[in-house]
Formats: structure tokens, C-alpha cells, sequence
């Protein structure tokens, strides 16, 4: 935990009492005294100090913070992941990685290699699932929750939902091991707003790609390897974010 | 289990007996029947394919396979790692992605805020950490074992053996936050052999990170996100694997 994060409700005018794991933190592993401040964030909304006004040190922790708001969070990334569901643990980690490395929105798809059973996995309700993508944001000191969509139907998510989002990006990309092209020269010469796709274990089945490749989305390889889809979603992430701050520094350049 | 690899010990002219997780992984994932052809490699030594002649398909699961070596595996990874220890649980999973992405030869260094106790680990040897090695090899299809080097002197490591490593790599780069520079300007223009250097939670110390760059390494910049230890090896594994892709096309079209 880089950041404390806390909902915009259990702020109380200008301070907020804590009383769960995040007290413990503070107590155990800040090990934080009354006076100290430490570094604190709404999430969706401003990153601050927070200044110790009380603690609690044994069980039940309670901690009592005066905030103060003074940064704007990061822009946005411009980063979207569109992934066919992963197994529960998989995408646990996956969800949080992915916040800490910077992720706008998360879509959540069917495939035909995809086990229907994954889709009853408690994971997908919201209350299960951003607990991981703050575990991220408290990584990375970041603030924006990304957003979590799911489509249980891969022919109405292609059909009608992908062509509405085509036009927000200026890359889509879809990591696919026919390819022969890299991912560099798949991303647009500004890279802008990039959508990329990752299938199942096993890959994305013909269908699918031809429909991902007449929606306007690009086929790249990432070589021979293959790769487990949590280590190929931070990878790609790498890569495409290698190529946003090269754009970025010749940017800065000019 | 994307290739089935044994030991060449393990071959007995041109056939080997499987009688353990291999045997059970043909038998249940992949449901091989006798005649069937899987992909099979050599640790440290060739790719080809294995034709089951027999298989006990009930607990001791055995297969007995009649081996056909064809091809030599990808050139080694122009990729090298220098990783401050971490946690145990945490170098597992390093070590299978970094083998699955592609990796010549593991650093293990000591670093201050390395805790001692993970030294005493007994993943460091060699019987306990192969497996996982072996395990990146089987995903990514590929039979060349990464070397791991320990070091458990961070002084010794970086004052005797660094500057014999220095003219092996065409780019030595060091995840450093202070840094103002991306990866892209730390890498030589033909990337080449690269040694990429990850710290421990919580970052070098500033000694250390002075040696590393007496010594001739470059500091680099990811942004202001925190990112845990086996995040940050594989994303930046990606920005360097992009940049030696976007070298070895631009030389494919010269």
C-alpha cells in the first residue's frame, strides 16, 4: 500500500476514521505516530496528505486522519484491455496488475475456448472484484478506478457493442500468433487511445478473429512463445506503453 | 504443457518412458491415444515429436513415446535479468515468466532492503528452482534453460563481477524512479545483448544505485506508478523485447 485510499463518503468534512485493514497498515506496517503525515487518495477523486490525529495500536485498530487535498490524480490512461474471461485466480491478479500498470477500462468477454463455468464465479460481481483493482491503485498511487464491463455473449458484444467503440481509439490491436506483423507496426504513427485484445488459453478460435479483424481491430504477433494469458497481458501492456512514451518524448522533443 | 521435455538422460536410444506428471498430463489434458503425435524437446537440446507406442492410462500413469528429433530451439534471448532477491513466492513466478517470455541468464543479487531471511530460502537451489524454470519452458514451447547466479554479497557482486559482465551487453539499463529518462533513450540504438536491472520492494538504496551506474549502468524511468517486483520484470521485459522486435524489422527492411 503506496496510498491510502477511501471511498468519498467516509470523509467527514476534513477528516476520516479508519477502522479496517487499512488501520492496521498504518499501525503494523507504517508504524505511524501521531503528527506523522502519510500519503492518501479518494478514489475517482484528489490524492493528499493525511496527518495523524490518533491511533489505536491494538486490535481493533482505529485510525483518525486530518486530510488534506492537493494533487489532481494522473490523466486517465490511455490504455483499454479487451480479454476473454480468465479463470477466477487468473483474473484476480490480472485485475490488479493491470490497475497498477494504468487501465482505463477492462472488458470482460466470452470465447469459445472460454469455460462456462468462469462465468458464475463470484468474481465478476462488483463487490468482489474492485477490492483487486484498489489493491492496484494503492500500488501504483493512483486514484481512477478503471471501469469493469462484461459481455457474456461474444456475438452481440462483435456485432453491436464493438463497432460503437471502434471510433474512441486510434490503435486496436489483437495479439494473435498467425500474424506476421509486430505490434509496432500495428499501432497508428500517434498510437493515441489503444484497445487490445487478448484471447483465452488455447487462443482465440477463426470466428472470433475474423470478426475482431471486418470490426477494424489489427492481428499482431508476439512471436513463437506462448504465453500464459496473465503474463502476456502485462507484457503487451508493457510494450504498448513503451511505444505511448516514445510518442511522448519526441513529443517533448519537437 | 504447450511441449513435453525431458532430460536427455531420460532418452533411451529413440524412445522414453514417462511415468510421472508428463505421463499424467498425456493422459488426462491431452487424451493422447497410441499412434497419436505431441510435441516433444531435449532440455537444452532439440524440439520434435514423440509418437505414443503405449500408454497405462489409469494411476501410475506411464506413456512410452518413439522420439523424432527435427528441429534446433530459437536462438538464446538477447535478454538478461539482474534481480535484487524477492520474496520466495514471488521469484517462483518471476522465474516461470521471465523463462516463458525469454530470458539468457537470471542475476540473484543481494540488495539492502532485501530481507535476509529470503536467502535462506530453499528455492535457491538448484533441484527446487529448475522445476519452475522448466515449467516457463513448457508454456512458451522452447528448451533452452536460463542460467541463475547468485550472488548473496551485494559489494563483491557489483565491485568483482559487474565490470566483467559490463562488455558482454550492448545495453545495461536500471529501473531507477528518480531517473528522467525513458527506456527507449538507455537502450543502444541496435539494443543488442541487454542486462536489465530490477530492484527490491521499496527500491535501492542510493550506494547501491551509484555502483550500478560507476560501474557503467544507465537509469531508467517508468513513470510515477509503483509497480511490485514481478510486475515491473515483465512489463519492462516487454518495452525491451518491443525495442529488439522494432530493430530486427527495421533491419528486415533494410
Amino acid at each position: 500500500m503506496n496510498i491510502i485510499l477511501f471511498e468519498k463518503n467516509e470523509l467527514n468534512v476534513d477528516y476520516v476514521l479508519l477502522q479496517d485493514h487499512r488501520a492496521k497498515h498504518i499501525v503494523k506496517i507504517l508504524q505511524s505516530k501521531p503528527g506523522d503525515s502519510i500519503r492518501i487518495g479518494v478514489i475517482n477523486g484528489k490524492i493528499g496528505s493525511g496527518k495523524v490525529l490518533a491511533i489505536k495500536a491494538k486490535y481493533p485498530f482505529k485510525v483518525k486522519l486530518l486530510v488534506n487535498f492537493s494533487e489532481s490524480p494522473a490523466p486517465p490512461p490511455a490504455i483499454d484491455l479487451l480479454l476473454a474471461l480468465p479463470r477466477p485466480i487468473m483474473l484476480k491478479r490480472i485485475l490488479s496488475q493491470v490497475t497498477a500498470l494504468g487501465i482505463g477500462t477492462i472488458y470482460l468477454i466470452n470465447a469459445n475456448r472460454v469455460e462456462k463455468s468462469f462465468w458464475d464465479s463470484g468474481i465478476l460481481k462488483k463487490e468482489e472484484y474492485t477490492p483487486h483493482l484498489i489493491h492496484g491503485l494503492e500500488q501504483a498511487v493512483d486514484t481512477r478506478l478503471p471501469k469493469v464491463v462484461q459481455y457474456r455473449h461474444f456475438r452481440p458484444f462483435v456485432e453491436d457493442r464493438l463497432p460503437d467503440l471502434i471510433p474512441k481509439y486510434q490503435s486496436l490491436v489483437i495479439a494473435h500468433p498467425d500474424s506476421k506483423r509486430s505490434l509496432a507496426r500495428c499501432l497508428s504513427k500517434d498510437v493515441g487511445k489503444v484497445l487490445y485484445a487478448i484471447g483465452p488459453e488455447g487462443g482465440w478460435v477463426d470466428f472470433e478473429v475474423e470478426k475482431f479483424l471486418t470490426a477494424g481491430m489489427q492481428p499482431f504477433s508476439i512471436g513463437p512463445r506462448i504465453l500464459k494469458v496473465d503474463t502476456a497481458v502485462v507484457s503487451i501492456h508493457g510494450k504498448i506503453s513503451h511505444e505511448i512514451e516514445g510518442c511522448d518524448a519526441s513529443e517533448v522533443a519537437a
